[in-house]
């Protein structure tokens, strides 16, 4: 087969036929980083690097792994030298999925049909030089049939971009995620920082757990009035812890007073306030995402050089699966639990999670609670697959809401051509194995919802 | 590939050729929850919503997940209007294990060669009610070419059935399988109730720990005489727990006048309890299965309106491998450990469980300590395919004593032809590998021992 | 196909092609357990069993599960008598590695075509017994083409037989390994034996921790002279404690008075002790190894007969991934984290430990942090397989330094072979998927350099 070309993962005529269906879908990115300053303002970008190095520290492991001295992935090099770093990192990166979503990138958005690597750099850095002239944040979106975006944006956000996006026709919508994390880590210095934060937009006095819970139901509010549907919240593992509104209380008094909580008082403020917030989004009728299972900055040298989100993170302990059940029963006992997407970041997790949500799917929702699709590490051919075909085994494919980016750049929708073409190969298997009907209508059905229909019916787009 | 033709799951010669052994083979369900009662009754189905729907929470997940609502899964609608949910439950269902099941049952059970949907469930409901009227329990059984039945009996049964139908020629054994979960269970209310049982059927007083062992081992030799030849256990984890007996005597009265235990006198207990079972299954040649790495009812919804058994159950914490390899040692070391099946619910074990059982085997028996095929949740394809590629890996496949229903339906013999093509499909692979010689007597011995003569040898039947 | 032939394992012409690179690549056995004394006196072999049975208790395992009786297994009965039990063990043992191995070195050394079982077993004797006479440990080493073997040395050893063979030209080189598992193994009654033979050695008395690792550092010293590159370290677990040097100072004092330390402070000493010596290693260039996640001697029968290394062994916890990012940033930080390669013994560790390696990788070395190639129970074909997809998946599979044999045998060096054609078929999945482009100068580069060049460069012979 020749290198990603139009059968791309896609190994046999059925393979094929499903994906044809598949392309023709639009994107709706539930949840991603991007900048909604930088989609108001419609970037530019004035080469490669900048769009591809700028920030993607997934790149950055791979080119300290290939060998790449630090000065050309995040020092003073220039931009040209970097991306020559990072052709040269490519050139032998068999099996990492940055090989194939860097490919894809260069094929659909620069026309460029050949192999990067040190040979071909020059060339490429170029073409891309060119055509990034004629192209911007939006056109970028325009051209990739996306319909919805979805960013992630503080609790304390004005929201002002989103606002001001929804005036114009962009040819697809802007909305706000809600993002409690800042309040949720209440073991962090940034906490006090956040809390001084909302005093001064509600204008009141947060003095206890009480009032935190009332100002951050006047933010939810505000999110929802500028188009939010969902929250986002990213933990270390599901707390399950009990309490009383007491020991909150006193909890809270301690941490506003100084003190150092311990590890169950950390549980129990973060299970208290998540499911305060939980029921709010299950009033509104908003989806709630999940993650957990990860560490972040596990490393001191990167850490001190950097900061966060460059590059230090690994999967981390996910927590027993007893608390992310006891979680769930704690919001449905009450029928409190709102749409749900759960990832974590733990392949391992994949069979316990679906078993776990399979107990808590109530019509008439289709598929209430979600497995999220593979994530961060994981979102690569085999994560993928590994998460469908478990997903599958013990629950309902079919109901999925598919893909999402995750990301911070405007031309990573390649990996929802990735992600539908991996899907297609999967269904495909089960049709030649004689496990699943050749039925053209029911498999364009399954590939069209899980591309597209699902998460637009589960949000409510 | 036509859906689940003849070579359904069978994706070449060597496999087809593999298989043409194995389905002449009879089954020995070693393992399943059918009810004597219903046996020795020959019992009759009206229509295959009672056969299908009436108890099988697996079903009622997937119905969950698609979502149907409740009232046609497990409330007032009627037999039919349950079917016809179903039917459009599982038309989408692709991967889904039930999907095939239920139409290898259809074409097994009733001739029906087609794909069940909403276009069609009409047809299917006339022709099973149709067909129903012809068969019953034992007819179905007979079949199904089943030469032993061993069914899952409280430890206070009285054996009624089996004992009648022992004196019959009915074409196949029903043999009795001793399970003492509700003693196990200590922490339960239900302990009491079950101690009470055992008073009462042995006209003594339980007093003390030493008490208990001795009204169980008449109960063990009770069971042995009505035909019983294995014991199964189900357990959150394996207990790995020292003691002496003046904690047990103690743990033992101070559960009596009604302490609730700790964690640890909890382990104690089921640690002695267990071990000193297991030496009594030792001595008489038993088989022991256990079960482990399960939470039951973990929805308090689905508990609180159905009881237990309605699909709140997940993958649990099955312990550490350590536990297991201690809690083996224990008996192995004075030669007390008995032949013994392990199922883990968690897939993720299988490599450990595999490496902890080579450590305990002894000849000459074959393959004395088992790795049970996949189990519960994981007996799917990806599950049973995984379980048998590990256990290949790591130990001898050839002796494995397969497949087992585990199941409350007459007509779920299905699975065993589902796993006879798995088998056959995976070791047709290693064969078009190169990796093991296309040799047609050593391939039918492996294929006729695993679907069958390990077993009957195994349990002496 | 026939069974091993020359496209074992190589189900394509990608397979095939990139598989005539690997084969002619020297081997470089960077870590096993051969005898340096049986080198330098150049060890025969009167039969196949001696070769075969010995000591590998990989091969007892299997035996005992296929219900073969210790006697003939470990016990009284002839060689011959154990080499037809090894082959009756055999004839049946579809899909594990040892088949495989066996009749690939039966293939390669004694140029027997055929399968062994109870009817070739006979002639399979006499055709070894008969070729064993021309054959000899260097001859065996120098006719599989390896240019380096790093044996595995005990901290006390005098390292005679490598002196006295560096002086001659054996065709191949022998290098010790540095392995202080006697010393870091503080809880065990040999610890005090080793501290007396350090003492000895050294001529010093050792009473502070101080001492121990000043004499520690001359051993050390004394190892690099006789041309040791590395070292290797079997830990249970990877330890993460914090200490002070009082603390160690303190439990030093109490296990040389006789104490018994408690769990924490066992981790304290070995947490000490191993990153003294790791910045050793990092100064002096030398690559470490770390092996975890192994419960030895878990069966008392086994180990009361024949001690240990008999088959009493499991996969086992293999501590918490936490722990083992931060144990590398401890070094990381100060920059004293040498060359390292960790090997977990439970496969469900592979993708979070290629998540934590990536974040601790640095340029100018390739890969300076290996995930090294999957050890003992999982050197198999799955095994490996999944060890390198998830490396791949998460980083540079280009840069890995691939196969070792940990063996105690001359002709385990099938292993390689093994090895290699596993990974030609990986990549060619890889190529014929479109995932990478059909670029012989490429595939080459990628295939010589996981065989042989990246681990020539890694430790620098």
């Amino acid at each position: 087969m020749k290198f990603i070309d139009e059968n791309y993962l896609l190994n046999d005529e059925t393979a094929r036929r499903l994906y044809s269906y598949a392309k023709q879908m639009p994107i709706i990115d539930y949840h991603c980083h991007l900048s909604p300053k930088e989609i108001y303002e419609d970037r530019r970008f004035n080469n490669i690097s900048e769009l591809w190095l700028g920030s993607d520290h997934y790149k950055w492991r791979l080119m300290r792994s290939a060998g790449i001295e630090e000065r050309y992935i995040t020092g003073d090099a220039s931009d040209k030298e970097k991306f020559l770093a990072w052709a040269k990192t490519l050139s032998l990166a068999i099996g990492n999925p940055l090989f194939e979503w860097s490919h894809l990138e260069l094929k659909n958005y620069f026309g460029f049909d050949g192999v990067l690597d040190e040979s071909t750099a020059e060339e490429v850095w170029k073409l891309t030089s060119e055509k990034l002239k004629e192209v911007s944040a939006r056109s970028l979106i325009r051209s990739s049939n996306v319909k919805v975006i979805c960013t992630t944006d503080d609790v304390t956000d004005d929201l002002w971009y989103h606002k001001e996006m929804a005036k114009e026709d962009l040819g697809f919508k802007v909305c706000p995620t809600w993002r409690p994390d800042r309040v949720l880590y209440i073991e962090r210095s940034d906490w006090d920082v956040c809390i001084g934060q909302l005093e001064d937009l509600s204008g009141k006095h947060i003095e206890s757990f009480k009032d935190l819970l009332s100002v951050l139901d006047e933010r939810i509010e505000y999110f929802a009035q500028a188009g939010c549907k969902g929250a986002d919240q990213g933990l270390p593992h599901i707390p399950c812890e009990t309490y009383t509104e007491e020991e909150l209380e006193t909890l809270f008094r301690e941490r506003r007073e100084g003190k150092t909580l311990n590890e169950k008082q950390i549980d129990q403020f973060r299970m208290a306030l998540l499911c305060h917030m939980m029921r709010e989004y299950h009033r509104r009728g908003w989806v709630a995402q999940i993650h957990y299972g990860v560490i972040r900055n596990n490393c001191t040298y990167l850490m001190k050089i950097f900061g966060p989100d460059a590059g230090g993170d690994n999967i981390g302990l996910s927590g027993s699966i007893d608390s992310l059940a006891g979680f769930l029963d704690e919001l449905d006992r009450t029928d409190e639990l709102p749409k749900l997407i759960l990832y974590s970041l733990d392949p391992n997790d994949n069979t316990a999670i679906d078993t776990v949500i399979a107990s808590f799917q109530r019509g008439p929702t289709r598929s209430r609670i979600q497995h999220g699709s593979a994530w961060w590490f994981s979102d690569n051919y085999d994560g993928m697959r590994d998460q469908m075909r478990s997903l599958a085994s013990q629950g309902y494919l079919a109901g999925f809401v598919g893909m999402l980016t995750d990301s911070r750049s405007f031309i990573s929708y390649a990996r929802h051509e990735y992600f539908r073409r991996v899907l297609c190969g999967l269904l495909a298997e089960y049709v030649n194995a004689g496990r699943f009907p050749n039925d053209e209508q029911k498999l364009k059905k399954i590939v069209e919802d899980i591309s597209y229909y699902n998460v637009k019916e589960y949000f409510g787009f």
